[in-house]
């Protein structure tokens, strides 16, 4: 059984007629329906009940933890982005997707800017599969199309990616590694590009699928409970 | 003084017009007179003089070399292939170009197929710069324009690169890792995608930069004359 | 229920008293002893029947293929050789032990020499664990520790690891990167250091729990009939 | 002419004797003295006047920062660790040394804890260079031996290294991954284990050799003056 929880700002589908029409009961929610099985259990989570939903005990029993915001990295509590941090390095496993790319616990466990140069112009989208072993890619064929899509566009300021799996297409010119893989401490990492609030892209089978994988390959199987520099004694010799 | 050796099978030169009148003495001799300068010696190589041209001497004088070739893979002879490996590890420069990436030295040194999915059909690509701070993309702003090129697309069949540097970007729809650098042995490699021989590419000013650079970058600053597995002594205690 | 093959050479076991004392069937056998379960099907090939064992159908109806060679590398037919890169090209895990470092196979796949330094003095070793959230350390305390081994020492000529799981220290003085992850094509590859045949290394406990602990890591998800490069049309506008 | 600062947190030197008779002046202005050449300009910066002394105007005019500090991480403000971040992340070569695995700059560009094992025993100490041909390894033998060193274990919390140039091994049974290379945003970072405040050991000329390298090694080309994620244009076409 996996533990899911995703965060969601939930900002946009409130305040925007446009945003609230695609996903009227929040993005977190849209996900959490098609994350829902009889293996992965879970819950949601935003800004308005963010001290609870991310305290450090929802923490160690989060196995995987999806992250969605865009206008209000701001209004995330240093210390609950910390806490995040900590969870990922002691094994939990961390989905940013799409402008979580400048999330504060995304920023912190990469240590760069994961600055993009982007534009939003509803832009046609191919994201192309780098490796179709990946468990992430896998029941993806050559590409994944999205109708609309924020454009992202290189440089990507994130340290080289351990794998990277997906690289995206625009219609107007632009690329982007958009699907990135990284361990940190013990836990497992994948940046996900897709996700503009003003298009349905989360309800597109392919993104269902490539997040679905996710969750699945980024599950712990071990974690820890303390980070620790430990002072240890010398090894006796027999 | 940076010594370049550039090695091109010259047959589409010699037996279509069309590449014959974009590169009349031949891709090698394109590539030639944009790298001489007062820092880089130059000499070439074809399949007409292998033998002389990829001695053991020839290569333990040389720093970097270039590599074009397409349809006469399988004419290299497998020792020079090996020859050119071993050179690499042992510290020589490399960079296979283009249709290079199905040559046997480059497949040698990646361990895998180097296969693509490809079309030939002249589309506009624009290759994108990751990382802007790479001394191969000195000078580049943040794309190349390439007016024709054959279309690359992924997956590439190579190792994660050490350090990826281009995208591709094509008008039909495809994206390719298309600058790609790597450490192997003592030597380094950069792989780089345009240069069709039906197209003018190297004529492009981006593109000649780029290599340029590149030949900078890959010039060893330590060789090895052998390639060594040494039984060693222990190691006397003071 | 993942199908494992062992490759053993075979040879110093029926030639050496101390090395058929130890491994009176074979090391072959002896791994196989430790590895077969219920949920793991083993066979065995020697150069014997090398022919026959890695055959590409029986290459094709392997998950997991382990490798130990030492003295008679060179006796592996080259066909061999590259048949088995392939097969782990097109996804089939691989798992060269010890002296097979300079396995055919592995040399192929690396694209590199493969070289260490080494004495043979019998030295207590210990190898640490870098990653203990990594699979293949399941079940391993901090370190492992082997009464003998041969010695191997840096420089160790491979490409940088996908991840390095264990370094190795030697009761003399040196250190070795003797445990290391990657991926090439579609298949995984876990170099494992520890083995000499005049030890009895893989009676050793831990040994056997990272053995069989990567050769569930290998086993393929994901495999490809073909390798192939093909041409691809272009891709329909909607 | 490189620019080059050293940080030391100037707290041992002052307050042990022992550390005060290896290092009257400080362990930043031993450092100082064997790096200033007539290619390299260095300054130095306390804690007692780290504002003034690591100021953004400074850290713009510094092509090479070098971190020492151990017992007073905690008094570096984190504006200031974010400075450094930052001016790293905008191309400033970046090396800390020992105890400053710890540091906050270290820490926040690595995204991991950085947490190591560790006793301090005064172990002799043998650090082997896992590739020659790497610039900040030139002049180096196979290995570098320190008579007393304190002694860090595995695991050592930090991303995979880009290139991993020295392991260290200890006396009493422990290996180390002691140098360890990173590009992050435009900079590159190299951590150096040796170093600890009771042992001379930056009076080892091979210490000394492989920190002139780093500098060199990391001292940038390329800078820029901000860091933004900008809204970009569509690219016009012709």
């Amino acid at each position: 059984m996996i533990r899911v929880k995703i965060f969601n700002e939930f900002i946009h589908e409130k305040k925007e007629e446009t945003v609230k029409s695609i996903y009227p009961d929040g993005i977190h929610n849209t996900i959490a329906d098609f994350l829902r099985s009889d293996d992965v259990i879970v819950t949601t989570v935003t800004l308005d009940n963010i001290q609870e939903g991310l305290s450090q005990e929802e923490l160690d029993n989060t196995d995987v933890l999806l992250w969605w915001g865009h206008v209000a990295h701001n209004l995330v509590p240093d210390e609950i982005a910390e806490r995040v941090k900590n969870s990922v390095l002691k094994g939990m496993g961390f989905i940013p997707l799409h402008s979580g790319h400048h999330s504060k616990p995304f920023k912190l466990l990469m240590g760069t800017t994961c600055n993009v140069n982007w534009r939003e112009d509803g832009d046609f989208c191919r994201l192309w599969v780098c490796d179709p072993s990946h468990p992430i890619c896998s029941g993806i064929d050559r590409y994944i199309e999205i109708e609309h899509e924020e454009t992202y566009t290189e440089p990507f300021g994130i340290p080289e990616p351990d794998q990277l799996l997906f690289i995206s297409w625009y219609e107007e010119g632009e690329t982007f590694r958009s699907g990135c893989c990284y361990k940190r401490g013990y836990g497992k990492i994948f940046y996900f590009q897709p996700g503009h609030e003003s298009y349905p892209t989360y309800y597109n089978k392919d993104v269902q699928t490539v997040i679905k994988n996710a969750v699945k390959w980024a599950a712990p199987d071990y974690r820890v409970k303390e980070l620790i520099c430990p002072w240890v004694p010398k090894i006796e010799k027999k």
